[in-house]
């Protein structure tokens, strides 16, 4: 389990005075990304190695609202590891508060340069696995 | 059934050419204002009314991409209506060609103004209830 | 001059119940790829001719505030047109009124695949200047 | 001066593989909230007491592309400082190079809930002009 933070600004945020329900989407990102980071890799070095992890499902599901100014504390973890994809979860609220705010999946292809799926390489399935058995 | 267009700008992609994942999310919410607007009726109304739909659930499955310039057809639909909430569908694609791109779905609670969660109004329930029956 | 129409939707928005300050040069961005189609050309296609048009200032003055399912018109003109950068000038207002709710601009430099400054391709430069005298 | 942190994500990018020129003034409003915060305050309090900086000129000269995944620092001070408004000034970079990637400037309005010009409340003013004399 890997933990991120995000300061949540006004562009983040929508008339209803929380923050609008595409831009968790945006924050899950970020997190994802710290997730490889954590882990002693980075998402833009595999990139740089041709191997891509374009999202093929994602979902959030709202049970509170973040508002501006918030510190958020986004918790992920790979939940599901296989052959060539794999599944990012996701729990988020705020740094001061134990209630979750949303929680949210998603689940990535591992392809190449042409877009065709490919094994996830194995130096990052090592990388991934101490938090998920490989399938 | 109703049918929103939407132009792909620049500032939708991302550094891998084709749309951001959270922005599907963007485009179904102008799809659903649409939905709304051919129904003969308005979510600023509804709004005004002190009656709102916030979203509880969202998912997309991405089959392919959407790319800059391309106009997309987003097609809605009410799926299921209840007493307290309301299920849209959504399938977007290329004008161009008859191809699936994604499919997304958004679940909405309707709440007062102090958040509560409260009957659909009548009105609104039957103006949406053309396309779906009413649980 | 070219007129662009764009609807308001709630991610546009902030807690303030108008559109946030960045999402203009969004609705700017669609109004001269949308300036581009009405001169009967297109970005994308001078992109794939190798040739882009990068902003590299871009500034705008704010008046009166766009709220949530406006139907915004911008009104767009090349204001100046060089051997190798061109500028863009932008009025937005609701469709309905006559008040103007921003003024902005764009300068664009025009550089090859490889980042350098390259002179305007003759057919654009021509395609845009009925607007604008060269200098 | 102060300076505010930001990891560059992919939805901030385009397809030219650059951030897209409309974020940086999402970075810009960061720095302007954490600006408050090393005073010592916080805009969010501000509103709270019913006063708002509503943005009423923007400006960013770009010199140079932040990438995905980049470490950004951006300086921030209070360049003007009047009755009831202000102006903050911003220089963006890379964490890890000297070079400024663009400049900007935001003018700021002091309005009350009515939208009316008011002062900007003296505490405010005290904290704000460390960095820059009162008109």
């Amino acid at each position: 389990m890997v933990e991120a933070r995000v300061r949540v600004i006004y562009g983040d945020t929508d008339q209803m005075g929380v923050v609008y329900y595409a831009n968790y989407f945006r924050y899950f990102e970020l997190a994802r990304s710290e997730y490889f980071r954590a882990r002693g890799g980075s998402y833009r070095e595999l990139e740089r190695e041709g191997r891509f992890l374009p999202v093929v499902e994602a979902s959030c599901s709202y049970k509170g609202s973040a508002r501006y100014d918030d510190l958020l504390l986004i918790r992920t973890q790979v939940s599901e590891l296989r052959r060539a994809s794999l599944t990012f979860e996701y729990e988020l609220r705020r740094q001061s508060e134990e209630k979750i705010l949303c929680t949210g999946k998603t689940v990535h292809a591992c392809v190449g340069r042409d877009g065709k799926l490919v094994r996830i390489p194995e130096r990052i399935a090592e990388m991934l696995q101490a938090s998920a058995p490989r399938a």
